[in-house]
């Protein structure tokens, strides 16, 4: 959502650098980028899911022949685990003989501890190239409104930095509540990004023009 | 790197579609399109990066208050995760008592098999921003390079297609080596998403033009 918000805001804010900048030419390309942005990352998305899921599957096939043909190397690594925790192979033991009653969930105990892996959500993949998808698209449309109904590309760049400092504030606002204890730092990183970002694809574009 | 060379790829083509479109317009929203997106994504990662090192140091500290504070619901805990994996109380018992001797891996041993969470590495914010920054600017620049020397928009776009669909088959190939057992899959899937993402921005344009 905040490249959504960021990436064709800048592009639009770039593109009022041209001298030949028309209302018809920064809509057209904005709409372009968010079009090529939310495919690109949303199918990205899934294809990166889908390969965890891929990556954990395989894993746990190799675990499983592992636990089967060298239950003796397996065994000697969930030990040297354990010694990592200041457990020695004497108190690990009881452990280890109750683990070692249920293959699979001896598997999945390796799968956990030794590879710090956890099974993704089958459904994740899907969830998550639409999450992204529709979060860029939504975020991409807020920085372009206001170009829809400015009389002047100049007017329009003026309410859109005004939208989308207001919506960057707010996003990282909440998305930095649920990840750190710092939300109003974060609200503050958020919309510097997006300035900087726009400041930059100013700059170029001034350059070319 | 696949964002990189994806979405200033489609950018590009898209414009293509656009009447008024000239080689200077294209090089220079592509290149606008570069700047924005290599820092957005970049500071991204970035931001990302160090709020998850944040989440596991501010997790860290409070398994630490409560295995200090309430021990016996901390040990309950892991006799609960133990007993997911086949292990009594009694088995688990030794390796519990010599869990409980140092209270830092104690704590340890929860980050790990309770939240799942490694300590992240302290220069990974910086390395995760510099790396995504400079792939998406090498890899934006590759679609835009052949509009530089082309005669030419249709003749840069056609040359792009074919320059762009060979990073991407190339990228997508070893990517998926390192991710899935099916390269030659990724590789196609790689290029296919951004030949998705060029048409949509291509039409998407015309529709305005």
């Amino acid at each position: 959502m905040s490249d959504g918000l960021t990436v064709p805001f800048a592009l639009a804010a770039g593109l009022c650098g041209l001298a030949t900048a028309t209302t018809h030419l920064i809509l057209t390309a904005g709409l372009a980028e968010i079009a090529a942005g939310s495919i690109a990352m949303g199918l990205g998305g899934y294809l990166a899911a889908r390969g965890d899921a891929e990556h954990f599957d395989n894993e746990r096939i190799r675990e499983q022949v592992e636990v089967k043909t060298v239950p003796d190397i397996e065994e000697k690594e969930i030990y040297e685990l354990l010694a990592e925790y200041g457990v020695s192979q004497n108190e690990g033991k009881p452990f280890m003989d109750a683990l070692k009653k249920d293959h699979e969930k001896w598997v999945d105990f390796m799968m956990r501890f030794e590879l710090g892996l956890e099974k993704p959500d089958p459904k994740r993949s899907y969830i998550s190239a639409g999450t992204i998808a529709i979060s860029y698209i939504i975020g991409g449309l807020i920085p372009l409104l206001p170009y829809f109904f400015a009389a002047t590309t100049l007017t329009g760049l003026y309410i859109s930095i005004g939208v989308t400092a207001v919506a960057l504030l707010v996003f990282g606002y909440f998305k930095s509540k649920f990840t750190t204890d710092r939300p109003i730092l974060g609200a503050f990183e958020t919309v510097l990004i997006g300035g900087f970002a726009a400041t930059a694809a100013f700059f170029i574009a001034k350059l070319f023009a």
